[in-house]
């Protein structure tokens, strides 16, 4: 154990925040101590860690005394203080959206480009969850034959939009089985009575993320950046981003073009040997990659690799994978993992104290 | 009304036959007699049509007595009946796969090739659920640009697999609803106990069809086969199919390569002036495609229009449909509407009842 490493998880009663402490302890993290942040609406409640109830602090200048804090609080929280933290001297893992595009941060998933850590600033973004689970499976098949487009449609959980939307799909569930007639007819008036919404997200396919003026939606455009700056590759992506009535695990149904042809065996080969991927491939068996596959684990799971009869250059394949798992907090943490390997984060208090807050 | 003509409709207490049934009546198709069948299972119900109830018969060579035979009764009936039908003078209009790809058969969406009925031999081909849709919006864009490439994602309704489907749906959301906390943390054998099935359609998505040897599903060879065919056009397609829990309604986002560049306002207007499909693109508004909008109206539905800041000949598009209704009773119905209008449909009987079998 690193000695004194003091930790800070922001956003820590969230969907993310939460997974964050999860993982924390079940990967046993050398954390020396550990604080926790909310906002003022959820300050004063215990999250337990390592068997310990830990006070959740509101959100401020406290995180400030950390020397990694994993941030999971929005916008705003890391807006306001991811550069604090590195001028304190302090590492922030960003899982907002906000500095991913921005040149002094590095981006990253490190089974596929931790060398971009080298030379961080104290700001450092964790992906969008889709782009995480995308270029861990796009990486070993880019080295062994180039992809020159990539076609993405994905179809994601809930859990990505957080707690509310978890529940607003439980809600929405239950109260449209009591009208399930009427999902079969397409009773427009009685569907919006009985969900409380006009579109909703249970029995449907929709998207649900901010709308960009050129039509595509703010997620589209973030996988879109951020899948080109993780492979550091100039490839053209293109993505139809859904959300699907699932709770957790985000699927995406790829389409590549690739430089140089590549056989669904030897894409698979490929993938088996990538640290954090596993084939799923048995269509007889009907073992093929699934959300509920997905939910609860660590692996981004790859299959349905098909030729396209039609492109020798063609390849097709489905990932899916926990979203909150490697599309958030298993990713940050592995990150702060492998900074803490490379000797680029250490604690800087000499009285810290043995776990808790 | 064109005298005398006698309609069946095989398969009749089906999803797929019931649309029929309701389809022949609500655009007041002018059938002097409608006889109903299905297995011997089913046979002995009554159907309502015309505000009467017409008993179902077990489908066998009675079916030969009528000049139009709507067959919506899976593929054995297809294959021992249809060319029968044929032969006694009759015109059997397919929603099975068995002949679709026959080079006899001619595989209609009337709005799109309905040229191809013209010297028909009695058999003609109803397309797949997701096929039919997939042209109505290629079509106009094809005539536009050209389509050099296309690459769909399916999100399906469970309906495309009839009422055991539909009833699988709801009852495994009605009972993983008990257990939702499984299905956050992923816990296989509670979500496996719960839905009776180690992989639900409930809030999962898989693919729910027979896996040829290639990999592919069936589903997708179809798609792809048909939507060629349909266009007679040799365009390179790639489909991955999934199911989603959605009751009816199909969406589809696709990606184009064209041979010449189209802008999303100049594929709205070509689609717009498209009998049969209606342009929903207004993001700013929340107004897209999606299944629920879909459900119970013929519309095909086209939205997300979309230029490719990568490549000046892309273009992507979502697409929904009510799978039940162009997606095949619909189409049916039209397909035999395009055959009385050009005379290739006449009534054989001299005496046929009006209304009612």
């Amino acid at each position: 154990m690193v000695g004194g490493l003091r930790v800070a998880v922001i956003g820590a009663t969230g969907v993310v925040g939460g997974a964050m402490v999860r993982t924390l302890e079940e990967r046993e993290f050398p954390a020396a101590s550990l604080r926790l942040f909310a906002t003022a609406r959820s300050a004063g409640r215990n999250v337990t860690f390592r068997g310990k109830a830990v006070l959740v602090e509101e959100t401020g200048d406290g995180v400030l005394e950390s020397d990694l804090v994993l941030f999971a609080g929005g916008d705003d929280a890391s807006r306001r203080l991811a550069w604090a933290v590195a001028e304190a001297g302090g590492v922030a893992v960003d899982n907002s959206s906000i500095w991913r595009m921005d040149p002094r941060v590095p981006l990253v998933v490190p089974e596929v480009n931790a060398a971009a850590l080298h030379g961080h600033q104290g700001v450092i973004a964790n992906p969008n969850c889709v782009a995480a689970a995308l270029v861990m499976a796009l990486k070993p098949i880019h080295d062994a034959a180039g992809i020159r487009r990539c076609v993405v449609a994905t179809y994601q959980s809930v859990s990505g939009g957080g707690a509310d939307n978890m529940r607003a799909l439980l809600e929405q569930s239950r109260a449209l089985l009591e009208v399930s007639d009427a999902l079969e007819t397409g009773d427009a008036d009685r569907i919006a009575a009985a969900a409380g919404t006009p579109s909703p997200v249970a029995f449907n396919v929709r998207p649900q993320w901010r709308w960009e003026p050129d039509g595509e939606t703010e997620e589209e455009n973030k996988i879109v950046a951020e899948t080109r700056k993780i492979l550091a590759a100039d490839i053209p992506v293109s993505v139809t981003a859904m959300r699907v009535p699932v709770m957790v695990g985000h699927t995406l149904a790829v389409y590549l073009d690739l430089d140089r042809p590549l056989s669904p065996d030897a894409a698979r080969a490929a993938l088996r040997g990538a640290r954090g991927v596993e084939v799923v491939d048995e269509p007889a068996a009907d073992l093929v990659p699934t959300p509920l596959l997905a939910a609860g684990r660590d692996p981004v799971y790859v299959g349905r690799l098909r030729a396209d009869r039609f492109n020798p250059r063609g390849l097709s394949l489905v990932v899916c994978s926990d979203n909150l798992r490697k599309g958030a907090a298993l990713n940050a943490v592995q990150i702060a993992e492998y900074l803490l390997s490379a000797g680029m984060l250490r604690g800087r208090g000499e009285t810290a104290q043995p776990q808790g807050g």
